[in-house]
């Protein structure tokens, strides 16, 4: 048409895979220049070649590092090895205390907000399909695992998780050193759901883990920057009934409202900063191998995502799906 | 005096440091010519520069490394996190359940054939002067630890010991990276005391091990070939005694009859194949930092080891010195 129905703004997010640790900031220093009516992120994929999804919860995080030290450098593990804590030991204490031998997480007060799923919501999850046997065998393990009375998609869309990335100490080339090691380190994230909050999450396991080391030791845990709100999304918000309407018209049936276990930490931190939420419209397909060798992108899904983005901007243009129903 | 008193077999061994692999073939294979009445090692050391030490214990030794994994590769952790087991938090809870919350052994069968302390021993070892607050500083440790009821002397030289010498898994880099990983993993080293045997000790460790890996991973430990057996001196041996004799020459005082928590595999082996004890017999000082940088030997205790062997040949050549008491 020669012009475009609506105002846009641009903002590249260079930082979002290690959690945007400076989009606060900048988004603070620059409220006014990004005030705007809707955001439109295009982190997001389609459920298979022929089904939509539309996400309408985003897992938050937040991050942590341990630091367990011993004696001031590796011992002779004959010579001492017994009268010492070996700082390995007490960082498996420390890691195994986090959860009981079923999978529940016993950090006091790290579940306390997290939001009950309602009937309806559990509903809703199990009517979308989920091959678990396709699931298990895709990831190679022996059997799929998880806090019990939940489904894997309940666990990885509403549950949180606290997640041990990295760890670390001692002796780990060929053949045997017998030592106490002067140290080992352990990296955590945690993925939070509503109502949690990343900073009293985040302590809630700092003083946990404190109280987990065992004497004989130093523990540190450090909190650190990478972190994000959760975000449950009002699938009735003009922008949400203008993409949903977009994907039926373009796949001829209904999207799937999905929650992904991902975090998008700009998405809350525009809905607190810039009162506005955000459409998730993407259209990457799960078998991409997304944070993985051998990532890719389907050119017909480059295709299906331009058609999609200029029918979508022609509906946000118009006045009348802003009206609320 | 121009020729030796006795008849000298030379052995050099560059294992010992990881445990002497090759060494019991080495022996089978060449018996004959190893026979002998005692074996002498260098592998000791002084109490202190004015007091003797004999070492009349030491503790075996077996090796296991354990891997534990999970997914094919790492897994994105908002993706998944929470319905598939984290082969760190796998690997945690197995070493964890290796001992209780005091740091007692929890493996079953590990302690049944651990030889109980007569209250003689325990005087005798009592006996031996210790700073447990200078040992303490020296390690640069808030607190000494270990196993309960037992004092840290006792702890090192009369209780086996399960040590993580290293463990590693996911990632280790800078920042956060926020992975379910593929695989965790760790060495361990045990050290054992009198009656344990290194292979049934190895066989209780793997045994309890497999059973304590959770669901929904993949746990293998494999035994190192790195092993050696407990031992135990008879003090009233001749060689002993001959060696007990120059030392009370050289310091002007009883030698100190020591455990030690370090492994001399071939002390035990010559014991089994050759049938003849180790006098241990040498001239380091426990500071000078073995198994560690900066590690050094004093210079005057290269000439007291001088006199000191060349005593001991003299009286071992005497005929008289092997006569029973």
């Amino acid at each position: 048409t020669g012009h475009l129905p609506l105002n846009l703004k641009f903002l590249f997010e260079g930082e979002e895979e290690i959690l945007s640790p400076d989009m606060p900031a900048f988004i603070q220093a620059n409220r006014a220049r990004l005030a705007c009516d809707l955001v439109v992120s295009a982190d997001g994929w389609q459920w298979s070649e022929t089904e939509s999804d539309l996400r309408v919860g985003l897992r938050g995080v937040c991050s942590l590092e341990i630091d367990v030290t011993g004696p001031l450098r590796d011992l002779h593990a004959g010579s001492h090895g017994g009268a010492v804590a070996n700082p390995i030991h007490a960082l498996t204490a420390m890691l195994a205390s986090l959860r009981d031998a079923e999978g529940r997480i016993q950090v006091p007060g790290f579940l306390d907000r997290v939001r009950p799923l309602t009937a309806a919501e559990r509903a809703s999850l199990a009517s979308i399909p989920f091959d678990e046997e396709a699931y298990r065998t895709g990831l190679g393990v022996p059997a799929l695992a998880g806090e019990p009375g939940f489904s894997p998609r309940e666990r990885i869309g509403t549950r949180p998780t606290i997640e041990v990335n990295g760890i670390w100490g001692g002796y780990a080339g060929p053949g045997v050193k017998t030592i106490v090691p002067a140290s080992a380190h352990a990296k955590l994230t945690c993925r939070l759901v509503a109502d949690q909050r990343p900073d009293e999450s985040a302590a809630a396991v700092v003083r946990h883990l404190e109280r987990a080391a065992p004497l004989g030791v130093r523990a540190t845990v450090r909190i650190l920057p990478n972190a994000g709100w959760p975000y449950e999304a009002s699938a009735d918000h003009p922008g949400y009934r203008a993409a949903r309407d977009v994907l039926v018209g373009l796949y001829g049936r209904e999207p799937y409202y999905t929650r992904s276990g991902g975090s998008i930490p700009i998405v809350s931190l525009f809905h607190q900063e810039l009162g506005v939420p955000t459409v998730i419209f993407g259209f990457g397909l799960p078998d991409e191998n997304f944070h993985a060798p051998d990532e890719f992108f389907r050119l017909a899904s480059f295709r299906r995502g331009q058609t999609a983005y200029v029918r979508l901007l022609l509906r946000l243009g118009d006045r009348e799906s802003w009206k609320t129903a």
